[in-house]
This record gives C-alpha cells, sequence and structure tokens, in this order.
C-alpha cells in the first residue's frame, strides 16, 4: 500500500558541490473509482483519505448528494498482482433500492464538459454543470466577507499543511466557516484531489451543501475547482494564484465568489462581489482612490456597509 | 473559438479599498482529441497549438512515435451547437494504410496506469510505461550537465513565458539542448498540455526521439510529466518543485535524470545522476563537505570529471 510520504536518497547540489541525503517525498499512487462494482475513474493521488475522495468525486459529478445515498465504500480485495489488496480501488455502493444516475468510465472520461446535443465548448461545459449543479447560491442574504478576513486564509491554510512543511511537494484544500475558522484541510499531489477529499468528508458527515463555508486552494482556480465548489454548494472559492477565464464565467453563472491572487491584504474578486463588505470610504480621505460604489457585480451592494 | 488570453472585469483590493478594472486571464476551453474519427480523449486546455497538443498526447500515450505516422490533423467542423466549427475537436488521421495501436476512450481513461493482467498499483504504472516506451534512455555515453548550466534554465523559461507575463495564470514547459539553448517554449493552464504541446511539435518536425535535450517545467514533477519524457525519448526532467514518489521511481527505472526544486544554485537529483558533472574537490577545500564520490546512482561516476 502506498504511504503519504516515502523517503528516497537523494543528491542534493548547492553552489555546484553534492551531497547525498535521505529526502522526503510525497507519496503518489493510482486510484480507481467504481460504483456498484463498475470502475468510473483513475486518478493519480495521494494515498490517504481514500473514501472521501471517491465519494467528494462522485459528489463533484453530480452522483452523489447525501450520505444516506451510500451504503458502504470498501477497498476491493484481490487488486493487486498477487490477488490481495493493494488498497488502490475503492468501490462505492449505493444505498439499498436506490439507483444512482448512471455514469460510465466514458462519460467521465469526457466529463461534464459536453452533451450530445450542445458540442463541446466553453458555453456547453457551463451548461452542463448549470444543470446538473443540486443546490442554488444565492448571492444575497448569506454571511458577507471582509477583506480581512480573507487575507487571513493563507497563512491558516499553510499552518495546517502538514504534509507540505515536510515534502513541499503537494497541494492543499482547506474548508473555513464564514467566521474564518479551520473546518477541514485536505493535502494531495493532485489540487483536484484535495478538493475532493475536503467535499466527500464533508458528505459523509451530513454537511452538504456547505453553505456559509469558504473554500481556499494552494494553486491556481481552474474550472474544474469552480465547478467542484458549486457541486458541494460551497459560495466562495479563493486561491492564492490566477483563475482562468471559463472558471470566471463559471462563478459569475453560478453565483460563486470568485477570489483570486490572495496574497498580503491584497487580492482580486472575479465574480460574486457582492459577498464582499468593503469599508466606507473615510471623508475626503485616500485622495481620488476608486471608492466602493466601483465594486463590480450586479447589485453594486458591495461595500455599501462598513465591515464587522 | 477561444483565445490564449480573455479580459474580464475584476474587483482589485488592497488594504481594504476596492477598484475596479480590467484583468487580463489565461484562457481555458475543452479540447477532444479524436483518431480517425474517434472519440479518445477530452482536456480542458488554453487555446492555441492545438494539432500539437494532439500529436504530444498520443505519442505520451504510445499512440505515434514518427510524423510520417500522421496523414493529417484537422480542426472538425460542425461541432458547435449551431454546426459551425469551435475549433474545440481535433481529428488525427493515421498515414493510409496505417493501423495505429488501438485505443479507446475507456483504455485511455484508465491512462496506461493499469493493465488487465497485473492489477493497478504504482509498480504495475511503471511496468506499463516501461513496456510502451519505444526509446531507451541510455544513462552514460550522452552528454554530461553541469550544475551551472541546469541553474540558468529557470531564468531562461521564464523570460519566454509571453502568457505568463500578462495573466500569472498558467503553467510552461521549455525544451532545451544539452548546451542549454532554448529550442522550444509552450503554455497552458494544465501543465501536462503545456509538454504535449512541446512534444507534439518535435514530433511534427521529425525530432523524436529528443535525445541529448533537456525537458523544464515550471511546476512540480508528477508521474505524469515523467511518463511523457520518457515516451518522447527526452533524458533529462527539471523541474522548479518537488517530484512524487512515483516520479522518482518512473525515472529511476527509465533512465531519466529527475531534478527538483530547482532554485538559484541549488537543486536535487533524484535519479540518474550519472548524467550530472560535478567539479572535482578543491584540494583541502570545503572542509568535511562530501565529495562527489558520495553522488547517489548506481555508476558512480556522477562528478568523476572536471566542469566543462
Amino acid at each position: 500500500m502506498g504511504r503519504i510520504t516515502e523517503r528516497r536518497r537523494v543528491l542534493r547540489i548547492k553552489d555546484g558541490h553534492g551531497t547525498e541525503r535521505a529526502d522526503t517525498l510525497v507519496g503518489e499512487e493510482p486510484l480507481e473509482i467504481r460504483v456498484a462494482g463498475r470502475a468510473v475513474a483513475v486518478t493519480m493521488r495521494t494515498p490517504g483519505d481514500d473514501f472521501a475522495l471517491a465519494a467528494g468525486f462522485l459528489v463533484s459529478e453530480g452522483v452523489l448528494t447525501r450520505a444516506d445515498e451510500v451504503a458502504r465504500i470498501a477497498y476491493c480485495t484481490g487488486t493487486a498482482p498477487d490477488g490481495s489488496n493493494n488498497y488502490n480501488v475503492v468501490d462505492v455502493r449505493p444505498a439499498a433500492g436506490l439507483s444512482l444516475p448512471d455514469i460510465t468510465l466514458e462519460r467521465l472520461a469526457r466529463n461534464v464538459y459536453t452533451t450530445s446535443s450542445c458540442g463541446l465548448c466553453g458555453k456547453a461545459s457551463l451548461d452542463a454543470v448549470r444543470t446538473t449543479a443540486p443546490w442554488p447560491l444565492p448571492l444575497t442574504g448569506g454571511p458577507r466577507l471582509t477583506p480581512a478576513l480573507l487575507a487571513a486564509l493563507p497563512d491558516r491554510l499553510r499552518a495546517a499543511q502538514r504534509v507540505f512543511r515536510s515534502t513541499g511537494g503537494l497541494h492543499a484544500a482547506a474548508l473555513f466557516t464564514g467566521e474564518g475558522d479551520l473546518l477541514d484541510v485536505r493535502e494531495d499531489v493532485g489540487r483536484h484531489n484535495a478538493v475532493d477529499k475536503v467535499v466527500g468528508r464533508a458528505l459523509t458527515r451530513g454537511d452538504l451543501p456547505l453553505s456559509g463555508t469558504v473554500l481556499m486552494v494552494s494553486g491556481r482556480a481552474s474550472f474544474e475547482l469552480v465547478q467542484k465548489a458549486v457541486m458541494a454548494g460551497i459560495p466562495v472559492l479563493a486561491a492564492v494564484s490566477a483563475p482562468s477565464s471559463l472558471a470566471v464565467d463559471l462563478a459569475a453563472e453560478s453565483g460563486l465568489t470568485l477570489v483570486g491572487f490572495l496574497r498580503g491584504s491584497s487580492m482580486n474578486v472575479y465574480a460574486g462581489a457582492e459577498r464582499l463588505q468593503l469599508p466606507a470610504e473615510p471623508p475626503g480621505g485616500e485622495g481620488g482612490a476608486p471608492g466602493p460604489a466601483a465594486a463590480t457585480g450586479a447589485s453594486g451592494s458591495a461595500g455599501q456597509r462598513l465591515a464587522r
């Protein structure tokens, strides 16, 4: 069975001179996800939280929405070359009498990015998520976040990253309350796996939809990560780095607040700025700096109230 | 048709105050790859070099090894919702009379990580690459690289990254000669796509196997990236960040030199140190620092000669 970290010998070179030493690396092994015995996906992942990874993946794909839809998740025996259990194949058994949406390896390989009727394009990808998302993300009425609260999240994420500290080699996803308290953090060689693990653990706890939470990821924000947040009912996704154009479009269509380049006290809000609470401009202060009325978003409500 | 970069409005927040402005984002759109009209993969990619991406992907999967195996690569018409060409579906037509290895979407969705005979585990993943790799990577006899040459590559990669400068949002892969001269650089939202584009362009030029070259990637080194280097006959893979355990194991099995944490004058050599040329230790110098004889690797030849 694979491990979360593994040791290897490495030649460390500094200023042209080499030293051999032991190094800690992040583990990577394939995981096959089965539903009722049928393979639906293979992903390269860091071992650990495999049941959560499988469950969270199926939430992202629109297959699962509640814990009671699952009878049992188990490792398959007899999957290693010698017939033993290598803990790299997981089967998700649906609850008795329940027929889950039929998914095949072929459909998942194409992901939800295309349907037979609408061709293959970014717009079709957005439509596919919108039609399968089980929970709405209302832009108003929920908690509003201050920039100061968001700015504190990257340090809290890093402080919670155990494996990264020893390997420097993997992605993290952390779930926070609307008050910035850490609910969960998972690490993986694949950023999508880290998010699936967080979502799968929430499903098992009966916490879906994850209304009022903030998902923070260590890297960039791709279409796929926005999709995963939307499918889990998470209203705010914050990333350390840049989003793609399609990630921004999906966030805007879905009512997700998408924050990128979250570094120090600065950040970019690409969609859903209605959930942001900017301080009112002090009278006469800040020279010609634009006031909060310039905030993006249709409602124009961002920044109309004082920060908490 | 998608573009390499796209403009969106963004709310930029700094020290709690927001300013709306235009921002440049990296484009992301789905690409479906077909072989002789049959879909074999869908990937989210940055538009551009799509034919190279398709060709390079098929090199990685063991389907293509030479340019003359391909009759034509073309965008499929009639794939947009209105029946027009949306430039998101590419068909690779094999040369007349040639039957390419049969691949199906299902097999590729499972990747080469598993075969029916050997179950699903890291070892099986290594075996699958070893049995399909078309070119050996001899550890000795080829050019040897100095740490100084490797240390110069990250700056050269960054200098060549056009889109990253405008978006801060994507991965790059660059191919260098054994002397450190830039041969090619490609950028993409997906690091695997950037490598596929480099490899696909080399295939078209008739440059496979890419013996004597160095592939540099902007992020981490996963199993998948080592696989792509091996399948293209690239003997050296250098990454800015950490490799995974399975990436190191595949490199060691395949004879690939794997360099990670390439930053400033320091780097870690995880496999294939035989291709590294360390300076002889100056007599009496450096106190108790271990000499090059401590270099990792079976041959013990690393660092036995003077740097060029």
